[in-house]
């Protein structure tokens, strides 16, 4: 059998194990030819291959290429000097008033022209790619007019052709009213013109809505949800991360491929994601950073069979984070996610969660070549260190870095 | 004026303020001679030089290096197998019956011999190092037999020898008590044979000692301190972690430069701190993957005046954590401290707290030069952020590395 490339002497995590688990193989081997596994397993079992190029894993573990599939990294400004103030005791309404918070970061955004933004936006990517990123989700949301957004969006493109990596752009329009609008006028122009227009320029594969007391109303998503489904587009939720809208619930009513945060999710939430095959997304960076106490319902969820996810959630505002194993760390930590669960989250779920279980997030014949190479004992360490990054390689349609 | 080494065009956090403050200078120059800061100041004010070697800092930041003032980074062997146990459900004292905990890194660490504890310690120094340290703690205590405890502190010695950086060696025998002794008798033999044969072997400069409920009674920490200082080494203690056992105002009664953890201090405890001028060195990552719920007494702290120092705490059982940039973080996000405090934690106060504040941990003329030069806007960057490293270049007295 020819290849071009034969990774062999691996320990293999396929993440395509019936049980849902990691999928181990002791001795492994993964061939790819053309960009996609052509074969994966046992070295004892594998044919012979005719391979362009052999490499000696030297006994390295391999895992599916990360997926990081709910940032906001495309953004100008810096809100560090906020966040130190808040440690010096000012006040958010404060902050607010002096033109701080997201707003700042809208105006940044906006006044930014496309390299700057990219300039802004790369270092955040490269750090997630030095820790085996090969496929990342970057939401609009910082524009809040049409033009701005088409720009964060375009950028969000920019940065899959200057780096080896797919990225799934999602529009948020509906993130935050703008200055000197109504929400419910802006929803209106959401529908109407931002949606198509976003649909028409094929510059977003699927629609957003930060639905919060806070931010959109229940009846708002909706709207904007239907609107997007109106133009084909697929469906995803920032719901119930400080109170419960139930908006969870209306994204699986309508097919949504995820609901993110949920730290405020109730009992119908998650049977209604269990009913529909509803991604939950879990942003313990976010937890983190904002210092939430109300843990999202896993038990409930894992009781239900939901996918969990994980992301960063990388903002500037809740989430400084770029970090996946960072985030893994943390679901560990302090939402009791096992080793396996937060592995898959930034693999064969996070794939779901952008719809593209069928060629990512799993070693799998078949699946695109996406892989990240570690020097590691065991898959546990991914999770368990802090601050160390033991990758040895990453691999994007089948060539390494 | 000649010097070998003139950084210009920087922003200086020089640390060296009289408010206690980052002391930050807008266009800064520093320069360097035979490893010393022979001037620190503003450009407009400098004298001219004549430097054998001259680097524009390009408008980057320059803070001194990073000092961590306690880690246990000099161990063999791996639990992250025993984490992912604990997230699967499995008992502490079954794993404690397994084999696992303390016990197992101890059977370890007493197994390598020092060219493998070497091996496997480097990668740990090599991830603080590329966040810009330049000193490192180092503790044993996982040996808990002369041979094996002299056997980490030689290799301790030695990673200061493969790498430019300064490591401070501290004997932690009295960390735990080794399988088939008393505790009585093992303290007895701390301080009757393993500090006087440390201290006549010049291996370690300081004596510390694990003052805790499941450690040594208040009464044994006080026979460890007193013997280490009638061998004339310094004293530190691991105080009121998990609750007051009144450790915290004996290593200050006693002299001792710092008290470490000390969440579940009380006020005579700080007060007998401050007036002794015993440091506080706070460990947010132990805090942070223990789940601690108590803490610290920041807020006495401060008003008493007790230096605040920071440190990652890097060990295998309580805090996996080789990142000072994630201590400061968390530091910030969990225990409120400014940004201010965070990073001179890991300089000034730092320093302190291993009895280097004449040399080290401030940008000084006649301190030692080390520098950590940094892309970032504001020092708040370097708290803020979550998973990335802006570190520029290291300097490590006065060589780039
Ligand atoms: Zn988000
Ligand atoms: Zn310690």
């Amino acid at each position: 059998m020819r290849c071009d490339t034969l990774w062999h002497n691996a320990h293999l995590a396929t993440l395509d194990a019936q049980d849902g688990g990691l999928g181990e193989l002791g001795d492994g081997v993964i061939a790819a030819r053309d960009g996609r596994i052509v074969h994966v397993g046992p070295a004892r079992d594998a044919p012979v291959f005719e391979a362009t190029h052999q490499i000696d894993c030297q006994g390295r573990w391999i895992t599916p290429g990360l997926i990081d599939c709910h940032t906001h990294l495309v953004y100008a400004g810096n809100r560090a000097g906020e966040f130190e103030q808040r440690l010096d005791g000012v006040s958010y309404a404060d902050i607010a008033k002096a033109g701080g918070g997201i707003v700042s970061t809208v105006r940044a955004t906006r006044q930014a022209d496309e390299a700057a933004l990219t300039a802004a936006s790369l270092p955040r990517l490269d750090a997630m790619l030095a820790e085996g990123v090969t496929t990342v989700e970057i939401k609009s949301g910082y524009g809040l007019s049409l033009a701005d957004e088409c720009k964060q969006l375009r950028v969000a493109r920019r940065l899959g052709e200057l780096r080896r990596v797919e990225v799934a752009t999602t529009f948020l329009g509906a993130h935050a009213v703008p200055p000197g609008m109504t929400a419910q006028d802006y929803v209106d122009e959401v529908c109407t013109k931002m949606i198509p227009a976003v649909a028409a320029q094929g510059l977003a594969e699927a629609v957003d809505v930060f639905c919060e007391h806070i931010g959109f109303t229940h009846a708002q998503a909706e709207q904007v949800l239907a609107a997007a489904a109106a133009h084909g587009l697929k469906l995803k939720i920032h719901a119930e991360q400080l109170s419960n809208q139930h908006g969870a619930a209306l994204a699986a009513r309508l097919g949504a491929l995820s609901a993110d945060h949920i730290e405020y999710l109730d009992q119908a939430g998650v049977e209604a994601m269990a009913a529909a095959g509803t991604v939950a997304v879990l942003l313990p960076g976010a937890f983190y950073f904002t210092r939430e106490t109300v843990l999202p319902p896993i038990a409930a969820l894992r009781a239900a069979g939901v996918p969990l996810a994980l992301a960063t959630d990388s903002n500037p505002g809740t989430s400084p984070l770029t970090s996946p194993l960072l985030a893994m760390n943390m679901a560990a930590t302090l939402f009791r996610m096992t080793v396996s669960e937060c592995i898959a989250g930034f693999t064969r779920h996070a794939a779901r969660a952008l719809g593209r279980q069928d060629r990512l997030g799993r070693l799998r014949a078949g699946f695109d070549c996406d892989l990240a190479i570690w020097d590691i004992d065991s898959p546990a360490d991914l999770v368990y260190r802090m601050g160390m990054n033991p990758l040895h390689a990453r691999v994007w349609r089948g060539h390494p870095d």
